[in-house]
């Protein structure tokens, strides 16, 4: 029996692709979409999507969940309303899976009560990109064993800021098991300022940006006579919708709150 | 206080790097090494050694534990009497650390057994090299999410056997959690035999051969729109000194055998 | 002054991005594009372009040439015409740039003949991808000095044949330098049949076909303690759009027919 | 028949690897090298050396040249002396290779007349790694069609500089053929100094050190869509030997002085 999901937020980037990944997907069924605005009747009337996709389009959740019966929710809004719904959704005994990170703290613990009031699942997942996490994931692992670790992100060159939030996000998982250790020769010279790179607790970061590129990260552990480097190259969207299908799957076994895909995978 | 350290092959290649490690490493002392045959009274004797080594050969291993009572004894012998050896230690209550494969299941258990009632530590590693170990752990963890696995393999251009041993084994590794599945195009035809490589539960192994070339390997990951590889690069051996090392220290925590550094990493 | 550019195939794959390359194209404009059917009276009004892209629609190509006066004749369609078409441009003292490979020896010979005879450029590019083409001319350079080669060709797992044709390609641009030599060891054995890859004059040619890939190809070159690697990915179609423009403004200076961007960069 | 060649600083790291690479080379004779002192009659006397290899040490130039009559003459000594052995050696008719940089302009114009005039080749390289030459070589020509640089090197972590020579020459290579042209987006921002790397005419160079990696550059060249990158791995000394080999054969084909391998290969 497939699980029947409801999708918020279907007219944005990330909507658009789950949609499609849900309607494709053999063990899901896409039930409904929640949309704040009056859009139309199903889906199949909006450009975007294609005529076959008749799935009926609400502006109001109780009703949405009155008719369709979902298993799941995923909610691709923005933060503002996301609190209140995924509540909803829960008392309804359906399960959130959420893509943001508006929660306060207050807001995060009553929702994981309520999950494990109703001994239900929900998956709040900042990054939904599998790949991405499992190289953070491994690389935290692996510098428990060589703490001399240096960072290589490439982006695009529209990108603004640098390093890349993957970047500063895998520096400070490595650093919750590594001791802050200064790197490299203690008489190191930049003839050239900024060469070797960013620095943090020792470990140095490298922002690579040139037209073509999409979104890459290496990860470079040295150690006498060896080297071990843990890579990502995201070449385009679709490497989230994996991790949504993942999460749709995961929440229906779950019992309890889960805060970021690295603490199920 | 040091970790009193006993080595037995000390001439071998592997063995020689290992007192170099154990001399140079400040929590261990190397108190003596054993040999089979006469080759005088101290490595400081040795060409191969600086002339400041001043540690005991002994050839009766008896005799060795009565007068220099190591904590660990590492061997890094071929196999032919590591078994004998090893229970031996256990029986004097040193913690053995061995680096050969030539155990009979019935030999492990019994050294499981009297390990387990000595209740001191015993680690049999067939490979000492951490970050390539790691990198079959990542393989394996990340075949769960991503099951379409292709393996590229590096080395110099006189290795005779393709794929290598590690190329394999992380094969082997990856088929433990991964269920079979046939990769690329079913229609999908090689112009040129061979070029889709190795076929492996329907991975596939590439075995690269040039000069100037150590031994590297990379492990790849395709999903939709991404890409994850896991790398080692082993430029010496080196390399394996990093794992003795750890086991060095490992196995004085221990308090049962252990048979491969991939289940204590 | 830019340069009076047209286009036929606009419609198809590489021509939309050919118009929006010319479009954009600060040194460039499109004067007019050249299509078999009625379409439109321009590009606006059809789907796949903005409505500001006001450029005359023309089926018949004398009549294109008398009303807009192009310099250089882009032409993207299939091989059926393009001989007929390349050499009335060539009459007409019009520029061609063509993006196939259908023509026979004496058809080329006969363009060259033309095009020198009336001192204007007509290049003809079966590739139009600059990076790659570099990627094959240094791999055909540094295999003169480091004769041990082997190929890494990475595709997506639709692709149908294996090695990709770039692959070949690039093995036959170096054969033409290169002696042919057996590589790796001479008694190298296969435990599993096709690791050491496909054989084209000694060299390698290994190609991996994994989702999530997109076209992507190392040249590899082992020397004595050393590596040299040449690698090319592909994102996406927009590598293309770079040699046309350059074709465009290349053209322009020439005064004979090119058969292959190999031969101007 | 093979090719006579004398060496002057056999017994230095490089003089030891290119003592072996003439030994070893079937088209090349070891007949002489030049010592400053007194180290014995042949080199078979030294440890460093196979007790068989009974080539004659010279302490006097002169004489050397009178025994044993070289056709090339090899000098990887320091630079002290090494013009005026250079300059007697044109004179005496012998070839010679140098690897070394310290030169006046109108020391290198003398050395410069005089091969002319003698109509013998002269080789002065200040690098003799054919796979870093060739990597810069391609860098600049690249460069041409990608303005868009950015370069990595990497090297063990008891390097001093940063970045390496090599990173900065590639740097002024590219320079001599590439605009300078500011890259990255305009607005782009460092919230952590450096992550960008050091600045080079717009280009940017990226310095990468750790425990393990030896000698590493890659250069990468972004273009729409794509990515086309030149690497080069040297691994150990054995790198520098195929240059010599090269040079050595080379300069008996010439008939004027060459500074720098670039300029031959």
């Amino acid at each position: 029996m497939s699980i029947k999901v409801a999708i918020a937020g279907a007219r944005g980037k990330m909507g658009t692709e789950a949609v499609h990944t849900v309607m494709k997907h053999e063990a899901m069924e896409l039930v409904a979409v929640l949309d704040y605005k009056e859009i139309g009747t199903t889906l199949a009337e909006l450009e975007q999507f294609p005529t076959t996709y008749e799935v009926p389009v609400y502006t109001d959740f109780a009703r949405l969940v009155a008719e369709t019966k979902p298993d799941v929710f995923v909610d691709l809004t923005n933060p503002h309303f996301v609190y209140e719904r995924t509540k909803e959704a829960l008392l309804h005994n359906i399960r959130p899976v959420v893509g943001t990170t508006g929660f306060t703290n207050e807001q995060l613990q009553e929702l994981q009560d309520l999950a494990k009031d109703k001994k239900i699942g929900c998956i709040i997942a900042p990054n939904f990109a599998i790949g991405a996490i499992l190289m953070m994931k491994f690389a935290k692992e692996a510098s428990k064993y060589f703490p001399d670790v240096e960072i290589i992100e490439m982006h695009h060159d529209q990108k603004l800021d640098a390093p890349s939030g993957t970047g500063i996000k895998t520096a400070q998982m490595i650093s919750e098991v590594r001791n802050a250790k200064q790197q490299g020769h203690p008489d190191e010279q930049e003839t050239h300022t900024g060469a070797r790179g960013a620095e943090y607790e020792g470990m140095r970061i490298h922002s690579v940006r040139l037209p073509g590129l999409v979104a890459h990260q290496q990860v470079l552990f040295g150690g006498t006579g060896e080297l071990l480097t843990i890579r990502h190259d995201s070449y385009n969207r679709g490497s989230f919708m994996g991790g949504i299908a993942f999460c749709v799957e995961e929440v229906m076994k779950r019992e309890s709150l889960i805060y970021g895909l690295e603490n199920i995978i």
